[in-house]
């Protein structure tokens, strides 16, 4: 078959590689319908991920059919349509156990595409079936379940619900990607009063505007002062970082009113300067997190119920083929306004 | 009468002072019985909390009797024993009504000794004597009682409350000074399976056995590996910091769980650095407060049901007359073992 | 002044009564520009409520203009436009500390137009106006506000947030009278994935349509197979009882799923059956309340960001003076359609 | 090998049955080391539980060795040493995905002796070892381990977290028997001010003092009279009820404060009256429950660090093959003063 195989810092290619065969009695081998590429994937191909060696293949956000399960899988089998989750989950250990799939102690957590081969290709093997694949009602389209593989679950556990939004809250995002933009659109499920998206591309606001954010500004724009206006000086109640640089966790920090969160979404690679010295005395609660996906039976449920409209999250679409072009586009969406481009198999 | 007054950096007295009187109608006047000397009145003799203007009466941590009351206090009247509270609250802003009176918007939270002369006198003038003092029943001593004016509602809403500390949890607290064994103390009511106290001072980690902690190492007995030992190498459920520097800190960001709590409880003067590039994946909560003082009615409930022994705390007493060689009793910890130390009007 | 004074059972009229004066330093003393009737006022009228004496005073819900204040009273004064709660708080009692103001133990709690003179009148007195007031923003109307007096924070109160809606979720309403009306349209908040609205009345079932509902039914219509049916068999995630009666309730304690919650708002004079026999194991979490008015803030920030439309919920309007045709109006609503009737000072 | 087969209302017998062997991949056998009578065991012989069929073996709550595992078991293998909980759970479907083992869809739940053959004999078949065996630590004995099977989970789930029994709380537990025994002991772990233990027989209530009541009584000691004195008229915080009939529950609610919890452990054959006309006000919450074991792993975790003394709940010892006898003593308490009965292989 052919995949994108990561060739060591900088390198990629669509080539061939051997088609992937049941391992263990809890894997399935599904036929990759709709695939699609994150940010995560350029920071591998960045270098900076060094636990992906080369020739593995990248990749964790899929929609497929099962082609063969193990003996062990009781939940999916062959001709399913499934999504494929960019968590998998022994189901057993103590933070499985918790709803903690992320955090798996049982070889699963963030595997695909990373220490196992993933699912930009054809063909893929999916570990721990029964608890990392979804099987889809006939209602939802694979462009659409294709995000619940990674970023809308993602913006909503690690942002809003860490961040606890509730009604009437002023929520305040930084960083208006996909996942910024996942963010906005699941912080409307629980009704805040206003979201204020802060990026410094305009065309990014700009999709932020058409997702739900209410108030879109620069870092330039005083974003202080644009808090402190709309909330009488509090400053806001829920603050998400979907960057990842020191800076913007910092201006996360100086929006936060006293009592309220700050969720960090972003994935880091440089230490920041917490301000304790401020913070000591004003009742913030920090989160951290990755995906646990605990709550994708749930987003699946309201796709299903017709709750969410992710179109405008999908700017591009190629066929399976374009692999290579596809990751092109996305890696430079200063200049293609990219934001998640989606692969089908034709 | 008499008073300890704050003259500048560096300079305190046992002096006259004019007699406190009610100015608002939610005033109360207290005659102070048993009063008690905090590291934050340390600090603000270092000059580390400008808001603190010479000539201040010093102090936040009193029990005495009511003399007076304003014509809008009902809850208290003269000749009432009432502790007085840390923290003042309006009980009308949007903090109060939340239960965060620490941040009341409506001129409470901390001010006495900081923004108002506080209770280190004679007598004293409480502020919002309605939500600000309690109370106590004659089964409650005074020098029991006064440990409930700070470092008892401070230790369990900040660190154990906070931290989420729930049975069968290993919790560690870095630092075991008054605020750190209160911490140890009040997070027993949880039933964690096992407290690790970390501490320089072999004489506090003593004090740490006294009250209740299992374990007590010093920074350099390798505090990553003895909490591993005893976690399966998950890391601690909840870590506390209780001495407020960047260090301790830092060192509290390395000890806690995948999923886990850091509550800080120390007063900081200076930023940490914060590990977003080994944090952001692990699930971790993270947070400040000041005191707000909504567990004293609690606390002094279950004190007066004979749930607490804090004598281990107390390790000097003094006269009121006295207050100078407190003071220097406190101030030196390493020479002299001191806790907390009481004075009491003879 | 004119007012609606009970007279004993089956008893009213729109008399003389003596205009009311400051007698606590918390109260404040307001002139009635919007009122409103409650179900709860019928109650009374038929006698169910006996802590009513002759000459009562009725009304719970008002908005008014600040006349005079007592001295304690800090946060609204003459002149401003204010909400007057149907709740009265003390402030200072173990309930009012934990925002539980319903249940007040120091003489507040629902007292307007119960233990002392209501507000469907020309003036009336508030007691403990700093907790029981609040001042309105100019972009919120006065037949908006009124709302907020009780339905709004009753229906979210005891409804939704006892009920704990969460996005997705199937949420059953039964009864389409104006609490669970304002019970559908609060639930909204949290984004369900479908409300069902059970009535006798196609009338109120249309109002329901208007406001909300997604599915909309009569008791005949065999709930429990319709709630079945989309929920594959499981049941109901949240059920709300806005009726009062026995059979009503029994009817939401077969549709809620296991695992899910029945939240009962209704006002109910007599027992229900609790079938334990089949509940015990079923994991279900059974909810009463009166409202505290915790959610008032939050509910006025609401409205004033224009997130509310609660334009179906008013039906008829009067002037003041026509109190006792707005009653009959109010009072017969299966031939006059009436939901709530709002009456303004001309 | 030898078992006790259910041959019918009434009728039971230590007798022959065939050997257990793996039926589905993710079953274990064990030989059953030590194992307990419920309560529950005595319903099915009463006829109480018809879906329990003739010729079923009896019994969900054992210590046993596992002798062979299915293909799919991964976490425990033969010789290992385990407890087989009364729960079994799929793992997979929606409740045991939110740690809901006890509602599970999957096939789960509670099964063993009940659909499927039970534990008291020889050996066993557990179905779903992996969610449903629990290795045992060696300091862990085999006769503290089993009483985590059934009891200390149910009590400590359905009791003491479904009640938020919190520090300085007034606890209230009816019925002494061996699940209230086991919420009394458990509520202790978050530190109540009081458990009180309301029972008829003398024997039990002295059972609930060496387990750590503090006050005891019986029904006819004027339950509501004692609750006032001790709380000020409020009543208390957490009650629950642990026997099954209406009148315990209907005394449970007269019981609790306003704002309070009732949890329901007992297993109830008739409804009860619900007082809706005093409860509708009174800010209560109701929960039923059958267990979910999503607390063992912290139980066990603390049986190992020795937080428990759980010797005043076995009241009597058998050798396994005198498990006719052990039923009789059991299933008069009366006479016996049995608590639980404990059998082992010799």
């Amino acid at each position: 078959m052919k995949a994108l195989v990561y060739g060591g810092p900088g390198q990629r290619s669509w080539s061939d590689a051997p088609d992937p065969r049941i391992v263990d009695p809890t894997d399935a081998i599904i036929r990759v319908d709709t695939v699609t590429i994150c940010g995560t994937d350029l920071h591998i191909l960045g270098g900076d991920v060094p636990a992906v060696q080369p020739g593995r293949i990248l990749g964790h956000e899929a929609v497929g059919t099962v082609e063969a399960v193990g003996a062990a899988v009781s939940t999916v089998g062959p001709g399913d349509r499934v999504l494929a989750s960019c968590i998998s989950a022994c189901g057993r250990c103590r933070y499985c156990r918790e709803g903690s799939y992320g955090q798996c102690l049982g070889g699963g957590g963030w595997i695909l595409g990373h220490l196992v081969d993933g699912v930009q290709a054809e063909y893929a093997r999916v570990p721990f079936a029964d608890l990392s694949t979804y099987r889809l009602p006939a209602t939802v389209t694979d462009e659409a379940a294709v995000l619940l593989a990674d970023i809308l679950p993602t913006s909503y556990e690690v942002g809003v619900l860490n961040g606890r939004v509730r009604p009437g809250d002023t929520v305040v995002v930084v960083g208006a990607g996909p996942i910024g933009l996942a963010a906005i659109l699941t912080a409307r499920l629980y009704s805040p009063a206003r979201v204020i998206a802060v990026d410094k591309a305009v065309s990014r606001l700009e999709a932020a505007k058409r997702i739900g954010a209410d108030i879109t500004i620069t870092p330039d724009d005083d974003p202080v002062g644009v808090v402190n206006e709309v909330t009488d000086g509090l400053g806001a109640d829920v603050v998400m970082e979907a960057v990842g640089t020191p800076g913007t966790f910092e201006l996360c920090a100086t929006l936060v009113r006293r009592g309220g969160h700050l969720a960090n979404i972003g994935v880091h690679g440089k230490p920041a300067t917490l301000h304790l010295e401020d913070l000591w005395i004003r009742n913030v609660t920090i989160t951290t997190g990755l995906v646990d996906t605990h709550s994708t039976p749930t987003l699946l449920r309201m796709l299903g119920a017709g709750q969410f409209d992710l179109t405008p999250l999908v700017t591009h679409r190629f066929p399976l083929a374009e692999m290579e072009r596809a990751y092109e586009v996305f890696a430079d969406p200063a200049r293609t306004g990219a934001l998640k481009v989606v692969l089908s198999r034709s």
